[in-house]
């Protein structure tokens, strides 16, 4: 028996990631995004969703860029630090002990100690009232050398990833099984998978 | 030191949410989305990125209208299944033993069985290349009263939800510390959180 509890932005899991910007100074930025996910295939594009007050706002629209940064579990704190204090009065790297690294392809910092990392240029956005979601191409993901499995794609218990859900935060637990796979005892005639 | 991967929909982690619809003649359907996420908090919005090719397209741009259903980590092979099948040519909730359940505020379907899920009004679209990503405003969360905390809210473990992560599924593992909260430590003067 389900019970209405409202308009309401519940739906579980959700990520926290961080959004990486430079100012109109050239200063690194961060700030946590739980607002946010992939939003196509091809080509490849990430979405986050942000508050015209943020000072990520201001980055993203100046340098049609920005970064989304993975942490792994063990950045817990610092992740949630992103998300308490403003870029505008706080040096969020310094003062979380994180270092900014300049992306390669476009003009944002990304954070070094995040296992997983996009590299984004500005594709469209969207106004949804509190926020605007900015649509970034995604124009390569770098990942640190040991997370990767043996075949060279990436290990996601290696890469540990920091998971979000309304009360707090999570590490992943017990694998179920692997995608387009255990569903298939369920079909009688499997048409191409497609994602 | 970071490595490239290419520009790839590496990140994590993702949801696996299941996406409901009718189709022109009112029989439920549903897909399998992880391109999928929280947009904005106020109206409260959700999107769900969808190629053109499925049922579920065309299911929402009639209607104007979706589910968007959580699953547990109970549901992963039926999860799976919704992902791999096209609804054109299956009864996804019928093969999969899912019950569909009439949106008491939408007319979409959700899944029963899922413990938490959000009904949905067709509010935006955003053309993507591979996607389109529809926005819908939640007009309404349901969720089972077994999954309530004592005091009313949303208990996660209760949820136990499904988490996706390339290489496949997983259920939540360790809880890191609450939001909004664990940060402190590292804050000297605290402004407003504000998601």
């Amino acid at each position: 028996m389900k019970k209405s509890h409202g308009p309401k932005t519940l739906a579980y899991p959700l990520p926290a990631w961080l959004v990486g910007t430079y100012d109109e100074n050239g200063a690194p930025n961060i700030m946590t995004a739980a607002w946010a996910g992939i939003l196509a295939s091809d080509p490849p594009v990430i979405g986050v969703s942000i508050r015209p007050s943020r000072a990520t706002f201001d980055g993203i629209t100046l340098h049609k860029a920005f970064t989304v940064s993975c942490p792994s579990a063990a950045l817990a704190v610092e992740t949630d630090f992103a998300g308490i204090v403003s870029g505008r009065m706080h040096d969020k790297f310094r003062e979380a002990g994180l270092t900014p690294a300049k992306a390669t392809l476009v003009n944002a910092p990304y954070v070094e100690e995040c296992p997983v990392v996009a590299e984004c240029r500005l594709l469209k956005t969207l106004e949804l009232g509190s926020h605007v979601l900015f649509a970034g191409q995604i124009l390569d993901v770098k990942a640190e050398e040991g997370v990767e499995s043996e075949n060279g794609s990436l290990d996601v218990p290696r890469i540990d990833p920091l998971v979000y859900s309304s009360a707090g935060y999570f590490r992943l637990g017990e694998f179920l099984g692997p995608a387009f796979s255990i569903g298939k005892k369920l079909v009688k005639a499997v048409p191409q998978p497609e994602q």
